[in-house]
């Protein structure tokens, strides 16, 4: 791989300097389209909403919107971001598990689609607060109590989590009693989500299963019919080649089909299903292009790779000890046999971009593209070390386009005030 | 401690609002006073350079500057606020294990006071591009291969240390001899660092008795009498109760003591020492504040303390596991019997800032402060989320100044382009 989009990355090099983070537009384009065209169903209604957490500039709202997807919102910023890019504001969701009565009178004031209460005081304070000038739409986070197997920071859904209310505590089923019964409130149903990267197909169906047999247990205790589930996201992507790809093509209609096929057998409505993926739309369209400054052996044979970036772009390996794969440009068909550390700039043992990686012979002035850096790297991205945020590109047939523009190092002072 | 420096925690929220980073101007003068008073002796000269990648703004930049001490910049980004602050150029010594050839001549460009080299890739561009007209101070970077008892992300010096160049090794000692015959060069020494927050005495004076030996063989070999040592940091600090404080008094003298014996047994020159403390300048002198807003009780009676803030502007519980103390403002007197894990707005399960803490009943709208977040919480903060960054606040003397100014959810946008 020398091009992307047509486009080589010697050129992309001189055109904006490293590091880069570059987005295949026409990959996200294209993961978009996978997921709605997949996540369909004859008989079931449903939609796909972006997570944004995952990365959110606006011109990545923009592409969002023109491809069809709702978006999910976490914060205030990412909201006013979404607003600011135009994004219709019926098709936003709003998350949060620690939302401030602020929070939840903005979202009420800009209309938004869905608002996601998180727990029995969010739903209090929001059934205080609606009125009868817009009957909002809400859902109520749970955990299913399904323990998926990924990093513990991205686990959502253990008894002990942060996020929801267990479906097995009976102060849920009194809160979506509560907000079923404001008048000022469309209550649609659950919202839940069990970790993030998973691989395993049986997961995200056995989450279905264990949620609609909840919803049969409401349906008998009030007899409200829920009308919706949100399923969440944390479909897997590929970062290194032992990742087996999630068949997305299989899981996503057979998701729904055992939505249809679990409503029918326990008797309830079948419910509209949405589904949040994030990192499965941006992770693998995205690539940081870096400049190798420097080799070095030491005493012990490590031979590290330093390149020009750091853990301030590229916080993962450090955060979750996450794998990586790369490539040296120009060199894909040279023998890889040589180990590499792959290191950064930032004053700091724990800056380690890519522990061990096979590599051919590398030099100074060398590109190195790291793969599958598309989600959780912009968005996670700091000044550590006072080292600027690298700019964001799209790339597609051939053309290149800034979306987020290079920081000079005037913009680390931009809020700076002197000291008298 | 319901005030700090005289003002009420309450006005401070009422005035700035929160998520609020706090430092007691009058607590980082007086521990820059203890390093500059008690790091002397009367036969060796000595130094004190801030690491400024703790902490640094413009005004924390001029503050170091009126305390009379050096500063140490580890990017491009670091030396240019240090530049914008007015910090005199010859008081700064730039390090990074990583530079590029267009960092080396920004720093020669600048004057720096003192350049660090890593290794000996680093040391041949230099010995290239110095030239007659400014002859540069310069030091090596080692690695005494000394373990000391600390997070693996934060020790530096064990022998795959991505920092400098084992004193072990003989291509160490032939880049010594070829940046000390370099005439546009002032060769000083070494420069060396065990690692971050030491608590343990010995291990300074064992890092400072391994130098000198080397120093002793550089001798030997080369006639060669090296004139200062940079022995870096390392300071440990009280981050919860537990904590013994490193004992700076002593510590502090004993250590050029140990320089001055050492030195005269070895029968070599007693260097100029140099020392390198960042996180012991500053960080029990910082204070996040932040507001409650909910208290959530699982399934499994875990209890969730909701605060305003996030994983973006307190990285390190996540990051290191670090652990943190923390009190409530006015409850500080009331029995502390329930014990709570703080967390953030931050959609990740991560998102902790301290995991299990004995805390008085707390409830929404209730302060609560974070201890010893004066060192790597503003320096690391990102906008995941698209959260914004808290605002920067000195306090001395009953008076409180912004020193960053709070970002606003249009600053999040200043660098987006739209997609067409």
């Amino acid at each position: 791989m020398t091009t992307i989009q047509h486009i080589s990355f010697e050129d992309l090099k001189s055109k904006y300097q490293t590091p880069l983070y570059i987005y295949d537009e026409a990959a996200i384009r294209k993961q978009c389209k996978v997921f709605i065209n997949k996540f369909r169903h004859p008989k079931v209604s449903s939609n796909v909403i972006y997570a944004s957490k995952a990365f959110l500039t606006i011109a990545m709202a923009q592409l969002i919107m023109s491809e069809g997807l709702h978006l999910d919102c976490v914060s205030q910023g990412e909201l006013y971001t979404a607003l600011k890019a135009g994004f219709p504001v019926e098709k936003i969701v709003l998350h949060g598990n620690n939302k401030t009565k602020d929070e939840l009178l903005m979202a009420l004031n800009f209309r938004v689609g869905t608002i996601i209460v998180d727990n029995d005081y969010e739903a209090s304070i929001l059934n205080e607060i609606v009125n009868d000038k817009y009957k909002v739409s809400v859902m109520l986070r749970v955990n299913p109590g399904i323990d998926a197997h990924t990093h513990k920071y991205i686990k959502t859904s253990t008894l002990d989590s942060k996020f929801g209310m267990s479906i097995l505590d009976p102060r849920t089923k009194e809160t979506i009693k509560s907000l079923n019964d404001n008048p000022n409130i469309n209550f649609l149903g659950t919202h839940s989500h069990i970790g993030s990267q998973i691989l395993e197909e049986h997961s995200f169906y056995d989450h279905a299963i264990t949620i609609l047999k909840f919803y049969k247990e409401i349906k008998e205790l009030y007899q409200i019919d829920l009308k919706a589930v949100n399923l969440g996201g944390g479909f897997g992507v590929k970062y290194i080649k032992s990742d087996t790809r999630l068949d997305l093509n299989k899981v996503l209609p057979e998701l729904l089909e055992i939505v249809y096929q679990t409503a029918n057998s326990l008797e309830i409505s079948v419910p509209h299903v949405y589904i949040e993926p994030g990192r499965s739309i941006v992770a693998e369209a995205g690539y940081t292009l870096y400049t190798v400054n420097q080799i070095k052996e030491t005493i012990n044979k490590k031979k590290y790779l330093f390149i020009d970036g750091a853990m301030n772009d590229h916080m993962r390996t450090a955060l979750y000890q996450a794998k990586y794969d790369a490539f040296i440009v120009g060199k894909e068909d040279m023998v890889h046999d040589t180990t590499y550390t792959v290191a950064g700039k930032a004053c700091e043992s724990g800056d380690i971009i890519i522990e061990d990686i096979l590599l051919p012979d590398a030099k100074p002035d060398d590109l190195l593209v790291v793969r599958t850096t598309g989600a959780y790297h912009y968005s996670m991205a700091s000044h550590y070390n006072r080292l600027t945020i690298p700019p964001v590109i799209f790339v597609k047939d051939g053309q290149s386009k800034v979306v987020v523009r290079k920081e000079s190092f005037m913009d680390l002072l931009s809020h700076d005030e002197a000291l008298v």
